[in-house]
């Protein structure tokens, strides 16, 4: 021998950004082909794509279910140490003969897809639960909390086995690693309850047991925490239906209606952060305690809590410093967290029970964008689609199984009513509807009197206006004698206040020039950025075949104002959809199926991030796109 | 296909007991051979037995350095898939070229031997720091606590990654999971110091980081949790030296002697459980301050603490009803503890400094001897050895490096002094050596009058009555006309008190006909013991190569009198040795080296549980056994 040991072989060389091609043969349903990132487990691969390979452990690699036969490699990969194209792994010679493995069969969560194959994979042992959630997903359930009854053999003289030893040899689909807490439940409630005990397990931990059976009762709560509204959904985990859904405002709004005012509130008053931290963690706390009542669910049985939110709100509410946030060059501390407990988030459920929070992109589309396009599906739908998620900060995603890119756009705050002269938020009172047809019919939150504008009405006022031609494309209202001639019955609503021209929407309720302007900002800001993305995708406006509009803003808004003032791509009217709360959605995947979560994080190597403010053409395409577009 | 997975093949097959021998071949070095349990690494096989190979993240397969070449398989093994005696690891497709996998090399820390192998280890990049540990351990150094300084560049907007993973990018040869202690710590730290950091890694978490270069900076603290006595020592992990060593009394004393006793109180009381629990933290706290002032190091500093103790210390400390230990058929919590907090013992070092628990055999053979046999090196010697830890409960080892047999014997409390008549502790005042040459010659601690006689003076007292013969081999005192002839000068010694026969060793002090019965029962359970485990190994009690008297006792009590009474096998006298505190050393090597940590619970697939209760001989063998041996 030389003495030596061989060169280091360059790591980067094995992680290409190409996808790999899997052609899942499923025994009695027509094969499928999917696309996934390198590197993927063919048991993910599956899963994420809807086609169900056996298993109970998750994926984990223990309960040796998830058995496929990897037929052929499309591309005659290198063979070079006569293993086929996906290496026996260190479980795969407990599950199979010699010759089993030599004919190709692998366990599926352990054989990691790095080029083209082809998988055969045998019929369900067992029919898989599934669930509908986010923008019409049938997922496989397979949440990270799972529970076991076990009926033990009591210990004698002659089988002294440790108490968690015993238990844990009874889990024979798991192999879970025990929290202390487990430990010190193990022999008390084993001999409190003659033996017949369940394991409580989330993802790689055993973190109680419980006297005789509990396999029923098994909750989580997803959380979407908004910086302006938060959402809890408390549910079932054996089902995968929710049981209860509450939402609140989020307590930091005394602090500061937007991101950047708690950041900056966290940069001027050291006791801010600590503030700040307890507001969110009292948010969160109501919530869940409120979500628990209304389902008649003990808190004790909730074991896990995923949380989607933006950047600052995760750093605030888990106490991390958010400043690097708020000012450039805008550093996060973490993509992904690691794992937490919920008490980590304040949270009194379980005192072990686990929290998972949505990984974010970046420090401006963060881990409610990521949880939404997980929930969109964007990842695996062969449609070019753009997610926009309308705010004072918009985020925009756009692409489809084979390229997601994501921008961020300062949309600054006139969707959220404010910098608007009778603006306000979407609550009793507030115009959300209008129509001139020809005069004009307001819809009012809470059918009482309008008392001002909300973001969804700004938009249909400034597009209906935009229709009738009282406003031109530049965003000017047109002079007095040309209102009159084309509008007759509302040109009288057009007059001034304090010397600026304003259109009356209902009594002290009007629409001013300055607010058209703002409105003008706020849509070139997000046009500009999805027509940058259409640009580095290499596609034209009219090639997207979907629009979603995420968010609670952009459930209220109106497919045809959006398009009328140019805020979305002119597409057919029903191809513009309201996503919902998209956030809260991809917060409940990640509890319903580890393969979700798995997906989530996935997503961050999937999805490109295109930096808007650096760009040398972004003023003049801004500019360029002030104006409203042609009308039809 | 057939739509039906194969048949599962039998998982036990691939466990079998016995070992398998690597043929080690460093580079410029003797060969070496050794055997250990199928399934170990290469790289601990080569570790535990003192061949280093080159590392710099502890076996984690994240530095790419422990290269090696596994040039023969010496069994022909089953190489049906074509991978060799050791199939290529996911990694090692990053660390090899497909010819270099071809050719044998492989990541020691990844390679499991399940087979006989010859493997060529290349010459240290580096000289690895070693330290002599144990019994006379030369130890490699590789402590779970690791520090990284690193000098990392500013973000900027051309380079937003986030303020960890910029971090665990530099951190090149480990891949440590953040705390979110760390998570908070990361951006302030970085920014604080001009973005020159220590990264603090213990195991596989990064628990926090520290402005400028801290790595000169890296303590732990080893606990032997004795029923009576506890000691610390404070190590510096980055020379594998002790910087402070304390001890004291269990603060759990009032509550009990020994450790039935304690158990009973907490049957009794069901208060008494948090109360100990309170009493070994306070201990252990108090410990904790007392060798961070004496080394003068921050208790912010020590990161990690390793602790051995018998089972039913380590189930008090943690708050772990003890009572299945204390009644048949005698079950523990479990073997192994998950990896725990220094503070889960209540501990106040660094908030996420790491605990490691020596694993334990079985309720009666606790972490303690584990933690003894592992400083004893007892799994990697070739001679015959034979442990005992004399004691109210005594456990006994036997065995080499092939074979290990372990056993429990009751001894009863009569070497704790307890249970004879003026029986104390051994503190001043205890007559702790006995000679009778021809006058009596006593041994009293601190030099005092002697007020009672410890468990080291009753053995020496009785061994030096029946080298002169005033106690027959039966364990009588001889007739008093026997006495005169016998030992003139002594005889006058031997009177009565209380109507019981006494020899007067000092005033008030002396060894009554009972009090020799007490050693009788309590030498006869003990040499039963290791009688048993001889036959039980096929071995002589004169194969025996070497005697290791382990614990506090173990330490004072002099091998020509044990011999004399029968305690240990009939050696020549320099082959029984004092093995000193060999717990608090297997703590100790915990903390050094992770290897070891290992080796510690490899220890309990390797060591083979013999209970005496059960045996049906075990009564005739122990009325045998009651009498003392013909004298030399």
């Amino acid at each position: 021998m030389s003495g030596a040991p061989p060169a280091e072989r360059d790591p980067g060389r094995e992680s290409g950004s190409g996808r790999v091609r899997l052609r899942l043969l499923p025994d009695g349903r027509p094969p499928r082909e999917v696309s996934v990132p390198p590197g993927v487990s063919v048991f993910e691969a599956a899963s994420w794509n809807g086609v169900a390979v056996d298993s109970t452990c998750g994926g984990h690699g223990t309960c040796r279910k998830c058995k496929v036969r990897i037929v052929h490699s499309a591309e005659g990969t290198d063979d070079a140490d006569g293993t086929g194209p996906v290496p026996v792994s260190r479980l795969d010679p407990r599950a199979f003969t010699p010759e089993q493995l030599r004919e190709g069969w692998r366990l599926a969560c352990l054989a990691r897809a790095v080029s083209d194959l082809e998988v055969e994979i045998p019929a369900l042992s067992t029919r898989p639960k599934a669930a509908t959630v986010g923008v019409g997903r049938q997922v496989i359930l397979r949440p990270a909390v799972q529970k076991r009854y076990v009926e033990l053999t009591e210990p004698t003289l002659s089988d002294q086995t440790p108490d968690l030893e015993r238990l844990l040899a009874a889990l024979d689909d798991l192999e879970p690693v025990p929290d202390l807490h487990a430990v010190r439940a193990a022999g008390r409630v084993m001999r409190a309850s003659d033996f017949k005990v369940t394991a409580v397990v989330v993802d790689d931990a055993l973190i109680d047991v419980e006297p005789g059976d509990t396999t029923g009762s098994r909750y989580g709560v997803a959380f979407d925490l908004g910086t302006t509204t938060v959402v809890a959904t408390l549910l079932d985990l054996a089902t995968g239906t929710p049981v209860a859904v509450r939402s609140m405002l989020n307590l930091q709004q005394p602090s500061g209606a937007d991101v950047i005012s708690r950041i900056s509130a966290t940069m001027l008053d050291p006791s801010a952060l600590d503030r700040l931290r307890d507001a969110a963690r009292e948010t969160l706390d109501q919530l869940a305690r409120e979500v628990c009542k209304e389902g008649e669910v003990s808190p004790e049985n909730v074991y896990e809590v995923a949380l989607a939110g933006n950047a600052t709100m995760v750093h605030l509410a888990l106490g991390i410093d958010p400043e690097p946030l708020g000012v450039a060059p805008f550093i996060m501390a973490t993509r992904a967290l690691p794992a937490l407990l919920a008490s980590d988030l304040g949270l009194r459920f379980h005192p072990r029970a686990r929290a998972v929070v949505l990984p974010a992109l970046g420090a401006y589309v963060g881990g409610d964008i990521v949880a939404g396009v997980l929930a969109a599906g964007m990842d695996r739908d062969r449609r070019l689609r753009l997610f926009v998620d309308v705010g004072t900060n918009c985020e925009i995603v756009l692409g489809d199984a084979d390229r997601l890119l994501a921008t961020a756009a300062p949309a600054g705050p006139a969707f959220e009513g404010a910098q608007i002269r009778c603006g306000m938020r979407a609550s009793a009172g507030a115009i959300e509807t209008v129509r001139l047809a020809p005069s004009v019919e307001l819809g009012v939150i809470g059918d009482v009197e309008p008392v001002g504008l909300c973001g969804s009405g700004l938009v249909d006022a400034v597009a209906e206006l935009l229709r009738v031609g009282l406003l031109d494309r530049s965003g000017r209202f047109v002079p007095e004698q040309e209102a009159v001639r084309l509008a007759p019955e509302l040109a009288g609503r057009l007059t001034a206040v304090g010397g600026e021209r304003v259109f009356v929407l209902a009594g002290d309720v009007y629409l001013s020039q300055r607010d058209v302007r703002e409105l003008q900002f706020a849509k070139a800001a997000i046009s500009t950025g999805w027509r940058l993305l259409l640009e580095e995708y290499g596609a034209g406006e009219h090639e997207v075949q979907q629009v979603l509009l995420a968010g609670s803003f952009g459930s209220y808004l109106s497919p045809a104002s959006a398009v009328r003032i140019g805020l979305v791509p002119e597409l057919a009217l029903p191809r513009i959809v309201s996503a919902g709360n998209v956030a809260g959605e991809g917060a409940k995947l990640a509890l319903l199926s580890v393969q979700e979560r798995a997906g989530a994080l996935a997503l961050l190597e999937e999805i490109r991030y295109v930096e808007l403010s650096d760009r040398p053409d972004f003023n003049d395409r801004f500019v360029d796109l002030l104006s409203f577009p042609a009308g039809r």
